[in-house]
């Protein structure tokens, strides 16, 4: 069997546990893919040698969980459905994540999206807690959730009080779901962070990216990695890094689409709607030592990535990055004043700038690819990228 | 009858009003202050002219709701109590705030903090609807509770969507109050969105500022404005502005307060915990017409008003400052591509500065002033700080 | 005669005339070049609508000048050359800008560079002069220029004293030039600022673009625009803007390039040498009536047209954007205190941002295109991007 | 002898060696101080310990150098003079400051001004060579004197090429110095880095402070340190650190002076000039090993300090920080890839702050009272800080 089949069977199987670790929250039960295919699969050519499971989850001590809410169809009630919406919740360092911090970087390309406690990332460079992905009109609930989940399963502060300024993000998914409905609840944000695993995930449309739109094809969830050599000279042997980006992709007009260089948005037209606010949140996670003003540095290349999908991230766009290092473990120690930690010259820097740039470009593809067609309220339909037309073009292309 | 005696008789009625105006929710009722004394009442100097309420609300269109939750006594029992908390409104332009958005401008001073929407105020440069205020662990209900209450009294866009991104803002009060008992709900808010007011408003234990502590005194919420005269040149005659800024304050320690330059800290010494996190959350309101980057300028002098009253803005201090000017209605006219809007130049700023400083000093010693003691959650307990004392030195000194 | 003929034989005259504008500063003559050929004319495909010119001085007002200095071979002998460098001065609203500011946005990608007086452009929203960019070395003999011209030009400000902060960028010539010989003299800005003129611009290696290399090909100034087509609602008449860039580019390494999505610079390897400190500086120039921030938004897109061709923007790089905008004449009138300017809206502005971002990536290869080869100190030879390579690849792909 | 008296006949010497250390530029020799000062001596209440000289070079290897420019008397003849002007030099290192950076941050609170080089401090977090002080029409002279500087005492890079973004700032002269005469030469920029020295420093109206004005009294240049003891609870043994900060002071209105919380600057009335442009630059420095966001938090809190003395940071001012720590000698060690280095935590860095603010307040006080009156261009006049009327009002009220 090839690793990759492996992969495959393991994410089954991880799909199939996710399903039985709660009680079901909705029927019907989620709409599962029953098909995995990856952007790369269809000959679709990119930069960069991807970690082993092409995912932030290469980077050591991340993980991720999804709670999906899909239930009703047809017209929508307020408040009753249907519901095309979840959460997502990214660990940086698993569960130790509450009581040790990473350090962080944020960057805000298009500020029309919401990042909760970006201020204290900015400010302290620290990321202290999970990362919690949403709907537009959920990101109270969750951030408050993860609050009451930090008291329940992590330590008070040193004077015996707990104090916490979560980071939550969003994107809006108010085409397919009843957003005003206020699905998510602060048991479905607890489900994700305690079912967050490592190893390899689902993308697509599920967690906080079920009922999300990109290029106006099906939108979601997509990640990818690239494993990063690092060399003082150039005939020096290197020291070799990860770098993982996860996105939830929300953005993007149809026409504007390019993949591997090629107008694929314009050889399939088609328009969903007239989009008012598309969003992309993306999270950088890599092992390799930086301090939060460089984490910053590779958040902003973010952008650079998204732009070679052809998106002009626009106006009504929520384009939120954070960055962190899982390196420099335990870094605040109470009991000491200096405290040494690691970091890596920023001469240096251009290979992480390269695998950011890389795995976002081959993210965005992997949420159109690894994809399903989705019918949300009101009967809205988005379709997703469909394999043949794209396998196609690439084919003729090249 | 005094104009301020008659505002004073105002404020009480409209307190009483408030208390009528939905079902209590809590026992026992709030301790409603009796006495309002406001710091230039015991003779503390303050520079600049005060407008006629010396409040935010002199502010033509500024109205200010508080939900004030006061129960329990005694032991904490998380979920039970002690409840002391709170929830505060701040509505531009009052009740049509939600179609009407206000230029604005934000500034972190110490990032230690959380103000949601604080991204898109600085990408797009508006305010879209009111300010929140609360505790920490209620920041996301407040968030998501201003969503379902535009979706109620809000028009959709003009793709018939909804979709906000709220400005909510938080001190921590888990002092005084059980704050992992989340006792803030989603009618707490749009009770204190309801009832915002134009007129007096209340200083002090109220609102979000109920369980806040303020150089180790009681803190809470202050408030304070000034007349602007700007002119062109020394003889010319002056246009006329106001600007007021209000402050949930829960920061400083003891030794640091100064007012009106005297070490009035030193001299009433005591200290209430080894405090971890306090903060400031500062809303400046003007009317005069500033564009979005001038806003930010007029937020940033926050920080010097604060400094005056003694505070080096600690580590643990999160101090988020919004400014916004109620001038230019109507900025976004749907059917219009280019719109004339109002500014005045940056050369003429500096009476608006000043302003601000003077505003933000005599804030900070009206909630300490306009206030009373509390006991709260454990039998902890947090003094006012004491008239006579304050009437005393402010005599011995001058 | 077509008109695109017409404007080349213009071009050649105004090339002429400023060469005799002032003395030769030195033997022998600049290298001119002597076809000017556009990459668009190589056939490769663009999106978006042109002006007139393609070029930064489509936006009416808008002048540049330049000051090439070449002069010598073989060997460095520092302070004597070989001198490949020079100065280029941009001037918003022609010579008219030192008293007439226009309001504008700087954005930093990648501070590894300098662009003085960009606190103010940030703090106070506008660019009150020219905007100069010339080698890294000559940054500071440009900037006391500017001031020294300015007395000579302009006006003082009304207390009768003179008081300016220059902008000026630069990107590292070192490689071609004698950079540590301080070839630049103030005269040489002088020049650039007086000769500065509307119409047609040459690109390549002259003014401040002179010793540049770009994707390890010849590098230096490029330019392009678009006609922006604003409309409030898809069958609304649209009102017609137009929106410029400019750059100085001296950034990218060869495997990096990508022309219309085509991996050009694969195909045609080559290293001129292991490259430090590669930068780009851009200008952006509209019509449109955009407010400071939303400038800043402008400036920000440059860095998605840029990735379009291939760059990471390394850490080595100075990716500094600035944008104005040339509505709002007369912004500040010192007898008046509020004044009228034109905005327009947010949700307004994604064909502006379309536009930087096409014009952005065009002016790149006008960069390439518009280019000879140069050799300069010990002989360093950088070739120019072969049109017959391109033109075939163009072919061979599409 | 006290060490008070040793150090201040040190000082005399180290005045009187400078003097030598070059020609005299100008004829009449600077008008010298005589009798030193400090605002502590005429007993104004401070609060916190300073270090052993009360001064910036208090923080081991931190060396400051002036070249004081002083000539002419009378009428104003634009390029003659009269001169009352200057270079101040910074080396965070002393003369290894070229080849081993320092970390650093940087703050603007009123970006009316220029300091050149920090989009790459921003950026890099690091600082990377000396900072130089002069007026606002001699930064440019002052910036390629410094990679002249560098190209003749540091290193080339490892490709063998020089390359540099020099840190210079600047106040603004005009009214005392011909500063349209652009009288700064590059060797008076070389002089004060050639001379550059630890231990006791001149202040006042000496080195780029010469010509400054500070709430319109004779302003300049003053410093102050403070000895810094941290703890990671109340009873654990302290480590001890030194932060110092330098000024060029040119800021504030007579009226709004207050020197230890007393209106100093209405008791002594008097206006100068209708001001139009004063300006603060602020160095910190300390040995505490803090990161680049550590001391851009340092940095902040100099307006904090600023502010205790009256200011409201002026629209026309420009008050531009920079912090940085001589902690981490030789972070980047280009045989490296991952360094280690030592930083503290968020928590712990409140004495720090306290330590900004409380030395930047009084390096204000050091400025006025360290200080002589003087007379430039036109007679200009401006009066020094008289100390018999602060001695008594220092009595007086306390």
């Amino acid at each position: 069997m090839t690793s990759k089949r492996f992969f495959r069977l393991v994410l089954l199987v991880v799909i199939a546990l996710d399903s039985f670790a709660r009680e079901p929250i909705k029927s019907p039960p989620p709409v599962i893919q029953t098909k995995i295919v990856r952007a790369r699969e269809l000959g679709i050519p990119f930069e960069g040698t991807p970690g082993k499971l092409n995912a932030i989850t290469d980077v050591p001590g991340v993980e991720v969980g999804y709670t999906t809410l899909i239930s009703g169809e047809g017209k929508l009630e307020v408040g009753k459905g249907p519901v095309r919406t979840g959460v997502t919740a990214i660990l940086p360092r698993g569960h130790a994540s509450l009581n040790d911090s990473v350090y962080a970087g944020f960057f805000s390309f298009n500020g029309n999206g919401e990042m909760t406690g970006t201020a204290w990332v900015d400010e302290g460079g620290f990321l202290e807690g999970p990362i919690i992905i949403t709907n537009t009109h959920s990101v109270g609930v969750a951030r408050d959730a993860v609050i009451a989940w930090r008291v329940k399963h992590g330590a008070a502060d040193k004077t015996g009080y707990w104090w916490s300024l979560p980071v939550v993000a969003e994107t809006w998914d108010g085409w397919l779901n009843d957003i005003n409905g206020f699905h998510v609840k602060p048991e479905d944000v607890w489900h994700a962070l305690d079912i967050a695993h490592g190893g390899p995930l689902q993308e697509g449309s599920v967690g906080g990216g079920t009922g999300m739109i990109c290029y106006e094809f099906k939108g979601g969830n997509g990640t990818a990695s690239r494993k990063i050599d690092i060399r003082v000279s150039k005939d020096a042997s290197p020291q070799t890094f990860i770098v993982g980006v996860f996105l939830q992709a929300n953005f993007g007009r149809r026409p504007q689409l390019t993949i591997a260089g090629e107008p694929v948005g314009r050889e399939i037209p088609g328009e969903v709607y007239e989009q008012e606010s598309g969003s992309c949140i993306a999270v950088v996670a890599t092992d390799a030592p930086l301090l939060p003003n460089q984490l910053k540095r590779l958040a902003r290349r973010v952008s650079l990535g998204l732009a070679r999908t052809g998106t002009i991230l626009e106006s009504g766009s929520g384009d939120l990055f954070i960055a962190f290092s899982t390196a420099n473990p335990n870094v605040v120690n109470p009991d000491q004043i200096t405290h040494d930690v690691q970091t890596i010259p920023n001469d240096l820097m251009d290979p992480l700038f390269a695998g950011v740039v890389q795995a976002t470009e081959e993210a965005v593809v992997n949420v159109l690819v690894d994809n399903h067609s989705m019918t949300g309220r009101d009967n809205h339909r988005v379709e997703a990228l469909p394999h043949d037309r794209l396998r196609e073009m690439m084919k003729r292309f090249r």
